[in-house]
């Protein structure tokens, strides 16, 4: 067992070199990093580039192998050549999340400062600090206006904050499967998750990196509580019932008897070898603070006023984390203000896990809105001619 | 904090002294203790006796002040003098089910052979198992025939097997907000508990005892786990929202800054206080093992062959860890027997958590189905002349 990640870096940005960065918490960062991938080429006028927004534990390999995994990017289904997000026609931007542990600074990474890493000394993140980074990614990028946002679950709350925040550099937005707020019920299941975390004495009050020690059984039962929350009952029932695993009856003993036990258990053991704990805390909290009514005096529909963007909102039947009456309300919010909206609810058994899955319904719509939107945009069918 | 538990008793009985009772696992299990409490008198002809089964972490004191809590009983708006269940007029039973940690034999107890607490070595127990030891109970009570047999949750899990194992002792039956067989999305909840639990240093493989040390940190997330479960999403929303704690924004921290996140943490901690861990692993192992339906070749209805009881069938609609299509397809298997039942669905958005609280359609509906089934049974109205 490792006490450290093994997480190669792909592309890397310093930003906030000339300036700091103010946070929403009130400290100025910078310089700081962004780890990033893209995938395909800019256009000449800069028109084509679409933003993936990724969710809690995703990273920047959303079309390319993960280099800590070795599995296809999360979202290689939607995004590559000849996809639904063709890369021979976008250029897509996928950047790991301020605060993430895949390159980008957040906790597991070295605080240039001390030289040691920043662990729990580094700043609260919210959901805007996120999108204020990746804003400066995209200027150095050389990119004014981008073609789309796209994010499920957590990447859908960027989007939403992109749309709020930067909305004349959003021609298009996909928030699917997310909300507008955290509910609730939501910030209670990351609170049972920090609380675990915290709770194992690995964790060392964040300095486990000094202790040489990860705090993994602790993040182990976090994300077993968490990925009961992705999938819903009707497809456990479906998936593995009440079967046992690799027996005929059941052991009278606390061994992982039944299949359900034992995919949770191997669901913990893998998270650990690729996400680091303290980061856990930090963007399951910026999740937990992100609330766009509340934000905007409690009335979601001022979040968006005057937005020229088009939208398109996503969510699955069965997703009880990000309801569909959750999405309901951002197409209320956004019809208030005469915004052009398409909402699909999706009809699905496979929980909030559906948007990371083969959806042919989700995938329909996405094809549908992104072919419309790109003749609005005045793209050319072809594959485009590089400006970068 | 205390290395142990202080737990009165109050009335005990050695059962299996002459015999030991056979376990479901295939131990002899004997003699052992059941700890109960009673209510009002058994009348002449020993027909009034009613037998309360309580739920995962309840206890015998249902009607009378909790000695550890010092709380009221946990079912005392329905039970005592002149209430729904007129102690007055029945004769009340309530054990602490086998492998709890109120007084009955459990791995909190001492093993008499080796004057040591069981821990981890008591033999896992399951609902059928749990039953057998009320019959002992019910027996040395001089009792052939319960008028009832009342429970929620696993308590209502304890009822259908009373139904199913022995239906001649049982003249009617309420099962409220259970389920004939714990679900895949329960077990993969327990089964986080559980290892929550396990993932504590301090449990030391179940021998905390000896190792003066309880596993209270992660005893502490399987009850805020489990908590969430009990309630509904709507009830959360209501009664926390996003509200802040003592503070007038956020502090960008990992204090707990909302209501619902303190709300947890005094759940997890208060319920460390009064529960043994190892009684919590027993406990939900044994309601992950009931499964009426598998035990009989996968026919529900074939659990109740030729029933003559009497049923009342209680769900909450917005019971998501117990669902009404759940207890549908009790009433299914009941009727497919040409049962005498009754079914009511509680409109409440209080979730599971409903079956313990203020539901004026619940007690309405239990008042009446009593009401039938005594007249039924020939019981005087009036207050009893006490046999006992």
């Amino acid at each position: 067992m490792s006490t450290h990640l093994s997480i190669p870096h792909g592309k890397t940005v310093q930003l906030g070199v000339d300036r700091p960065m103010r946070l929403d918490c009130g400290v100025d960062l910078g310089p700081f990093t962004l780890a990033y991938e893209t995938y395909g080429s800019l256009n000449a006028d800069r028109s084509n580039a679409v933003l993936i927004c990724h969710a809690l534990t995703g990273d920047q390999y959303v079309a390319s192998p993960n280099p800590v995994t070795g599995k296809p990017g999360w979202w290689s289904d939607l995004i590559g050549p000849g996809k639904i997000v063709d890369t021979n026609r976008y250029f897509v931007i996928c950047s790991n999340v301020l605060g993430g542990c895949m390159g980008s600074s957040g906790p597991y990474e070295v605080n240039p400062e001390t030289g040691e890493p920043w662990g729990v000394t580094f700043p609260v993140i919210t959901i805007g600090d996120m999108v204020r980074a990746q804003t400066l990614l995209v200027d150095h990028l050389g990119i004014e206006t981008l073609f789309a946002v796209i994010g499920g679950s957590m990447g859908g709350m960027q989007v939403l904050e992109w749309c709020h925040s930067y909305p004349q550099r959003v021609f298009c937005a996909v928030p699917v499967a997310t909300s507008y707020r955290h509910s609730a019920q939501n910030i209670a299941f990351h609170e049972v998750g920090r609380q675990a975390v915290m709770a194992d004495p690995d964790w060392h009050n964040g300095d486990y990196h000094r202790h040489g020690t990860r705090p993994q059984r602790g993040l182990a039962v976090a994300r077993m509580a968490a990925h009961i929350t992705y999938l819903s009952e009707p497809a456990l029932q479906r998936k593995f019932g009440r079967r046992l695993q690799d027996r005929q009856s059941v052991t009278y003993g606390f061994d992982a008897d039944f299949q359900v036990e034992s995919y949770l258990r191997y669901q913990g053991s893998a998270f650990v070898d690729r996400f680091d704990a303290n980061s856990y805390l930090y963007i399951t909290r910026a999740m937990d603070y992100f609330d766009l009514a509340g934000a905007n005096g409690g009335v979601l529909a001022h979040a968006f006023r005057g937005t020229a963007t088009r939208f398109c909102v996503v969510s699955f039947s069965s997703d009880w984390l990000f309801t569909t009456a959750e999405s309901r309300a951002i197409v209320h919010a956004l019809n208030a203000n005469a915004a052009n909206v398409s909402f699909v609810e999706v009809q699905s058994d496979k929980g909030h896990d559906a948007f990371l899955l083969d959806e042919p319904e989700f995938h329909q719509t996405l094809t549908g809105f992104l072919r419309s939107a790109a003749e609005q945009r005045g793209l050319p069918r072809g594959p485009v001619a590089a400006a970068v």
